[in-house]
């Protein structure tokens, strides 16, 4: 039996539907799986050439006459925003319009062709968080910009035009539309019950118990009540922290929790391509108490279609109570 | 160069980046083919016992002793909502939820498996929309359901699971979020400007006459001012009409530009998949002067990917001027 669920947060309706599970298919691969192929990488060691000139780079104990990076932040070679110019308003008669300032990078979080975030050492996984957390701090001082949007597209399926394990950020003048969505609810029930949305949501979790993967002892992993792809999962500070940041000015908590999700996800559902994003304060309201950044992670099982497109509803085949167990075994 | 336009509806902003579409790829297929294969197809001729009892059909003049369907609407056999039952409305202490009350109905458009909606005749695609007129016009007497949205998943890569062109319906106990954006701004701008801000886009559009494909006597198309998708088309009526309906009780002009798109997005596209979807009034206030129904055309041959699913904002490598001259052409 189906059911509608209303995201506790925005309000989104979901449709939890397990009988669409079921359904047989005409077409040939109705899991989508990572590929590994050989050829020409610009983002392997010895090909740094091929990238433009990078922004940040991590070393390892350096040796004499060689470039010895484990990890590096470059330009997007074929960048949605550029960096140049003043931004400018204009419009078409009534039409809005801004040109494209911006700042478009690329995070090539190990020089190893064949490792995944999932699969990496833990102090690259922590660099992986650092780097975020640098970039972002660089990138703040700049006043055309109201946010940076960082994520991760792992696999052809979830959009990554190259293989080789990478993030991106994206710097915009402008605060992304679901960032407002949950900004504005989180202001109005802060409002009204003056705790943040997101701390009451943790601790209803982990009483319930029900949709709780990892209880670490200053994150979670849960499976969100009203999920819009199956096994979507979400990791939380469990204490409230508005914006992305080390605790304890470390990210070696954060970096497992994050890789234990990952290598559970890989397991149960065989390497298949996700998204994930982190949702985290604007600038101008980067210390506040209604709001909480936290990661989502979207893998990619399912595909976006009209019902989605014409209702900005989902309808998902899988419930997250189950989710929830197959991860936690 | 790349620049942010904002959506003259709901404001969601996009950012059009022609620089992207120039990627190199590592992958296989970066545009997406639809497929045809043999195989048994429950909604051919003679397979008609493999689907659940039909709900309406259309018949050409009946010769004894046989089905000759033109049409066929039909349960969907694994529905996202199903059709029994009380509407409940439950939760999990502070959870909303409610069971999964509403209607999942498939419109076999035709019995010919090799035809599309661009290929069919003019008769059987009118048909389609009387065909959704109809069942709109049934359904909206259950006192369960807020809302149908009608949509089309055409190619597997858009979310179709059977090849034989078909559309679907989802009537549902609640209004889209999608709807409901679009109905406030919509109100809002009423409110200020004392007119439908559809009708004032349409006027504009045909004024600028930069992006408008097809210019009928009582139907425009047209690519969006800041369309979420490479060829996004939308078709609007010219004059005021809240709610999908028959003009002059005719489909056959609002068939013809449809067909005209569909045939236009074939031949340039390399028939790629797509989806549709109609927007139209919610049931409780279907006659009223700020909305205006409309159809979403949106060709698949990019993917959404983790900006888009963090931001709620788009990427789109192809610009709407460049757009609309291509289906001029």
């Amino acid at each position: 039996m189906s059911e509608l669920r209303k995201d506790p947060i925005i309000g989104r309706w979901v449709i939890i539907s397990s009988e669409r599970g079921k359904r047989p298919t005409d077409f040939v691969s109705p899991t989508i799986k990572r590929r590994k192929k050989a050829g020409f990488c610009p983002f392997c060691h010895g090909n740094e050439h091929s990238t433009p000139p990078e922004i940040m780079a991590f070393h390892s104990s350096s040796r004499e006459g060689r470039t010895d990076w484990t990890l590096r932040v470059v330009p997007n070679k074929f960048p949605a925003l550029h960096i140049e110019g003043e931004l400018q308003r204009s419009g078409e008669g009534n039409l809005g319009r801004m040109n494209g300032v911006g700042a478009h990078e690329v995070i090539v979080e190990t020089p190893n062709h064949a490792l995944s975030l999932a699969t990496m050492d833990s102090k690259s996984a922590a660099d992986v968080f650092w780097a975020y957390y640098s970039r972002l701090s660089d990138l703040k001082k700049d006043p055309r910009f109201k946010y940076v949007l960082i994520f991760k597209n792992e696999g052809e399926e979830a959009g990554a035009t190259l293989e080789h394990t990478h993030s991106q950020l994206i710097a915009l003048p402008v605060v992304p539309k679901s960032v407002e969505e949950e900004i504005d609810a989180a202001k109005k029930y802060y409002d009204f019950m003056e705790s943040c949305i997101f701390c009451d949501l943790v601790k209803n979790e982990i009483a319930l118990n029900k949709r709780i993967i990892l209880n670490y002892d200053n994150y979670v992993a849960l499976t969100p009540y009203a999920p819009r792809v199956p096994f979507e999962t979400w990791i939380l500070p469990k204490h409230h922290e508005s914006s992305f940041r080390p605790k304890n000015n470390d990210f070696n908590e954060l970096a497992h929790i994050v890789q234990t999700i990952l290598a559970k996800l890989d397991k149960i559902l065989d390497t298949s391509p996700y998204n994930y994003i982190i949702h985290t304060s604007p600038f101008k309201e980067e210390e506040n108490i209604y709001y909480h950044w936290h990661i989502e992670i979207l893998p990619k099982l399912t595909r976006t279609a009209g019902f989605e497109w014409g209702s900005g509803f989902f309808i998902n085949p899988t419930n997250p109570e189950d989710s929830a167990r197959f991860l936690r075994e």
